[in-house]
Order: structure tokens, then C-alpha cells, then sequence
């Protein structure tokens, strides 16, 4: 049974999700699809970057990666299948596959062209349901790549913050907020600990200083915040049982600096 | 594989949805349930019935539309399977199904009556998963329509708001706001298009006027509304990237003005 | 095909549901993986408790249930496999099982400890994935129970708050408040009609007074309260299609009395 992973800002308000898992399982009703999320803030391609980034490698191979995130939907932006050494993503050419990519052996880039695959009439609001939809279908079915369209060598790159160093000083930024408010930074694992080579060190988020690491979120008294290598792999900043974001006020693209 | 669609206004915080799910799962474990949406706007018939008619149609032939916004549950309200020539229905007898209905021709109408099929105890604040769940589960089994009760000739319809003509000035209504923020009016694509014919017009949106049909979302500048036929099939207000209800303060029922 | 439960607060905007369902299906795609709910509010292990008691039962024979509400994850608490007479539980140790076990028939308790089957490296966050996940995964496969880890004979037992006789008075609180404002009391039904005796009573929630028990929810005219032994098995105070708890400003851990 093939596994489809699905991920977008479409909110689970509308019918939006339930329409393209309906076009998807009426091509092919022996899927199984995974919500990945739903609720990425509306339009944010780098939010969606990060998670799918986050995702993508847990599923088994072979897994149709569909992430649609998608503000110039209807424009001109070119719509693609990507297959690589492990995993196919379809998603609009904005970016979104742009982080994945990095990490994975690009094989064959498609740009979805050829219309007989479409819902007939093709909306110019909704190709999730309309164009990529029907794709996901057919490709979890075992049709050719080739068929959807033509190859390209070229999708595009966005600019994903990235840590900045200043003499004995590391910057990062707060790249995303999880839904218990801890504050994943864009500062990796392995960024901090060749940093910090076991020296001494101060991590400055908003008026509070952290000057260890913690291993678990049970570290720490709830009234001081802490950091943490998380479950995405990157410096963390968590309160315990609480709302670090609130609490701390501190928000997506806020500056953590950290100090030796 | 059969689908079984679901539709309702029980939220995702409680475990409403998850138990009808296992009920039908109980009594037909080889089904698949895609879920439309649960966060219709609690007891508003209206919305869930707007929502049906804009998804039923895009399932597989032969999907059970479970549809369930109740706010007379408990009372004598009747509890309905209605076979069209493409789907079942099953739904409470409160107008949810008149939109969806319009559409479909109506094969046969239940009203379901046999305890049988029921769990017991019923309660009476929960008859989606006491009644309409096992129906559901049974009914994807294959049991005969008939089993379930008796057959009638009537089901409840709902006012859903018209367009209004006035001599040069064509008034609707906002009847969905979607989770971006757009507004979705009930002014169809051939009631507009038959309205305008080919002549300049504006649309009033609280207070800003717009004097042409947008294609896609991209078009206009975040700074004004825009106007657009929708993947629903309607005349929609939308602002580039932004709420489109939040900045106009506009809100369901409120009032569109179409001027030649 | 076998059926998993998941009940969590990991809210569904993260990709934490995401991959939990992605490593068990990497590990047996032919599950059914049916969601209880992920928005139990965050390290609420009484809410949690309190949810998975009233929604096991009504899954399938056999069902494994994974449960997850984990503050003190990655601290020494341990993390169990329950087998009873009808399902399996796996859960962290912290109370999250003890109201669910009042009601089953406990078989065998494995502390899950055969760190073969986890996910590596282990997080110290994110045990769902690391540990849990390929935990149930196995299990749905048939792996013995045994193979997991070493078998005790305890497990957390947490505090449920008991409704309290005091003369003619019983005293309830408010232990849940469902998606359409319902209040749900730890007053069950044969607890209620066991102090009512058919006698006449007052119900104070808040500043208001209910002195009988209605039927279903479209009793009342949407300016009174009224009570009602709702589909929990439990009394509940609730407004004609209104959210009572905002109306009556009444909240979890609030108090309920009944006079007689």
C-alpha cells in the first residue's frame, strides 16, 4: 500500500484537505494518506520548508511527498514532481521543496504540464485539488514520470536564515514556534557544540541568559527558561510546562545570541 | 474500498469524531474515512449544508456522505439516508441535505427507525455515534436500505440565501469565509456573468469598490480587495496574502453590491 | 486489519502526530491509525486520563491504544505496554492508564525497556516517535509482548477529583468542557440519581439554578442552563445552542452543587 504525505496552510476549517484526499483516493483507493500539518501560517513557504525538511525522512521509501503551500497559485509559477534517491515531492516551484532537496540525490525534476491529467475545469485557485491532486493519484498508481510533463533542470531557492558569526558571538533567529510555544531556532546541533566546544557559554533569548544545556524538558523550575537540542535537531529554547513564546514574548525572526 | 466522507460540527478537541470512526470501523474494517471538515461553526446548518454541496461531488461514486450538524438531537427530528443516482446521504432531517440535494436525483429516502442497528444504551446527546455510525458501518457492509426503516417522500429544506436583483444593482451575501480570510459570496459564476454581460460594474465590499474580475489570487497589491470566481464557484473577495474579513471587517451575511 | 487509537496533546499544527503515524506505518502499513483527539490541552494528564476512560471501549476488540500526554518525558519516568482482557495500552507512566484500568482486566504490564526496537538516536524530547511509535508498530505486527522489555506489576495511579456527600449536598467539579461550551461534572449518573432518589433538587452552576434534569440539549430556551446525563455517562450543564461555559464564566475545577 503506498503511503502519500500530505502537508499544507489550508487549515482543517475548509474542505480544502478532505477534497484533494477524495480526487486522490478516487484515482487510487488503495493509499493510505499522512497528514503532516494543516495548519502552517498562511502562505509562509519557509515555515513549510522547515517542517517538511523535518518530516520527509521518517516516512518509508517510496513515500509521495505532497506539500502545498502556495500564494501564487494561478500565476505563472511552474508546478513540479521531483523524484529523488528516496522519495517523490510534488509541490509548486516556490521554494518549498528547496531545504528537502539539500538533503536528498535529485534523480528527474518534472514540470507538470500535460493537462489530460487534470479535473476538468481547472480552477485558478485550487490546483491543489485540481492539478496536484490528480497527480498524486496517478503517480501513486505507477504511472511514468515522464508523462506528467517535461524535465527541467532548474526549481527554486529560497533564503532560509542562517546562523551568523561575530567574533565570540554566534546569531541565530527563532524559525519556528511549536504548539506548546518552545522556540526552535535555526542554530543545528552540530552549529552549537563547534561553537561552544565545551567552553563556558551564555544563550541570550529576550532579557533572560541560559548558561547550560539541558537534556530534557523536565530541566529547569518553570520560571526559567532553558535550551535544549530538540527532536527537529536544533538549539531550543523551552520552559518547563509552559508557554516559552508568551511568556518570554519572543516570536518567529527574533534574534538568539549566543555568547562564550 | 469504500469512502465514507464525514462532516460535522464536533471540533477536534473532544473525541466525537474519533469515536464514530471507530463505531464504523468496528462493523466494517475495510472502509476509508476522509474527513471533510469537523470545525463547521457549531449548529449552523447553513454552513455545514454550503460545505456538503461543495464537496459531495468530487468523491468516488458510491461514497457514504455522512453529514452531521444537530442541534435538535434528542428531539423528534427524523434521521435520514437518502440514495441519490451517485452517493448515500446519511444525515438528521434538518435541512443539512436540501443543497446537496438540488444536485442529485433522489433514488430513495429513509427515515432510519430500526433500533436494531443502534448501540445501546442511545443516548440522546450523541446520535452520531449510537445511530448514524452504525448505519454508516452497516450500510458500507452492504445491508439493505430498507433494513433501516421505513421509506418517505419528504425531507426539511433550509432558506439559503438568494441573490437579490434591483434594477441595476445585483445584492448577495457573504455565506463562507474561509481560513485565509476570503469571502466567499452566494453570487454563482452564471448568475454574475449573466449580470454583467461583457459591461463595466463595481462590486461594493464594505467600503471599497471594485471594478474588475481578477483571475488568480496574485493579481492586485495586498492593499486592495480584489474580486474572483472560486474553486467553490462563486464571486469571492479576497486581498493578496492577507485576511481579506479581518481588514474589511466584513462578515457572514453581510451585504455585496454589484453596480453597472 | 488492526486498529490504533492516538490520543496525544501535541495539538496538530507541529508535524508531531505526522511522524508518529509515519514510523508506525513504515513499520506496518496494513494499520488503521484512528485519532482520539491531539488537542487535550497541553501536559493535561487528567484530561487526557479522563478522555481515553470514555473512548476505548467503544473501539474494536484487540485495538492497541497509544496515549500520550508526557511532561516528564525524557526524565526517569518509565513508559509501559498494558495488555487487559480486551486491548492494549501503551502510555507513558505518569496516571495517564489509571482511570482506563479501573474498568479493564489487567493482564500484563511490560516496562518497555529493549531499547531494539527504538528509533535512533533517542531523543530526549520526542519519545512518541523514538519509543512509542516503533513500539506499536511491532506490536501490531504480533511481536510478543515480552520482547519489549521486563514485565512489573504497578503503574501510576493519579488523582481524578471524587464528587463529595456533605449532608444534603453533593459537590461536583467541572472536569471537562467539550468543543460547544458543554460542562462535563465528575458527577456520573448513578452516582446523581442515587443522592436524587426521584426527590426534588437544586443544580447551582454559577449563579444560576437548574431544578430538573432534561432529556436533550434542545430543552430550555438558550437563556437558562439546564442539566442532563450527557453521552460521558456524566451530568453536564449546558445552554441551548450556546457555549455555556462563556456564558456562565464557569471553567474546569469549578465547583457544581446539588441540593436536595
Amino acid at each position: 500500500m503506498k503511503i502519500i504525505s500530505f502537508l499544507s496552510d489550508f487549515g482543517l476549517k475548509d474542505n480544502f484537505v478532505g477534497l484533494v484526499k477524495a480526487i486522490i483516493l478516487k484515482i487510487n483507493p488503495s493509499v493510505q494518506i499522512v497528514d503532516i500539518s494543516h495548519q502552517i501560517s498562511p502562505h509562509d513557504i519557509i515555515e513549510a520548508a522547515f517542517i517538511l525538511k523535518s518530516s520527509f525522512g521518517f516516512f518509508p521509501k517510496g513515500t509521495i511527498h505532497l506539500a502545498v503551500v502556495d500564494p501564487t497559485v494561478g500565476s505563472r509559477r511552474k508546478a513540479l514532481i521531483v523524484k529523488t534517491n528516496n522519495f517523490y515531492f510534488v509541490a509548486p516551484d516556490n521554494g518549498l521543496l528547496s531545504l528537502v532537496l539539500k538533503e536528498e540525490r535529485v534523480i528527474k525534476i518534472v514540470e507538470i504540464t500535460n493537462s489530460d491529467y487534470f479535473l476538468k475545469p481547472v480552477s485558478s485557485t485550487f490546483h491543489s485539488r485540481d492539478i496536484f491532486a490528480p497527480i498524486v493519484g496517478y503517480l501513486s498508481r505507477g504511472e511514468k514520470l515522464e508523462n506528467f510533463g517535461r524535465e527541467i533542470s532548474n526549481y527554486n531557492i529560497l533564503n532560509f536564515p542562517s546562523p551568523i558569526f561575530k567574533k565570540n558571538i554566534l546569531e541565530g533567529e527563532i524559525v519556528y514556534i511549536d504548539w506548546f510555544g518552545n522556540l526552535v531556532t535555526n542554530i543545528d546541533e552540530k552549529t552549537f557544540k563547534s561553537f561552544i566546544r565545551k567552553k563556558s557559554f551564555k544563550v541570550q533569548a529576550g532579557n533572560f541568559m541560559i548558561d547550560k544545556l539541558s537534556f530534557s524538558y523536565t530541566e529547569g523550575d518553570s520560571s526559567c527558561p532553558i535550551c535544549l537540542i530538540d527532536s527537529f535537531g536544533y538549539l531550543e529554547i523551552s520552559m518547563r510546562e509552559k508557554n516559552a513564546s508568551k511568556i518570554l514574548r519572543l516570536d518567529r525572526g527574533d534574534k538568539i545570541k549566543i555568547q562564550l
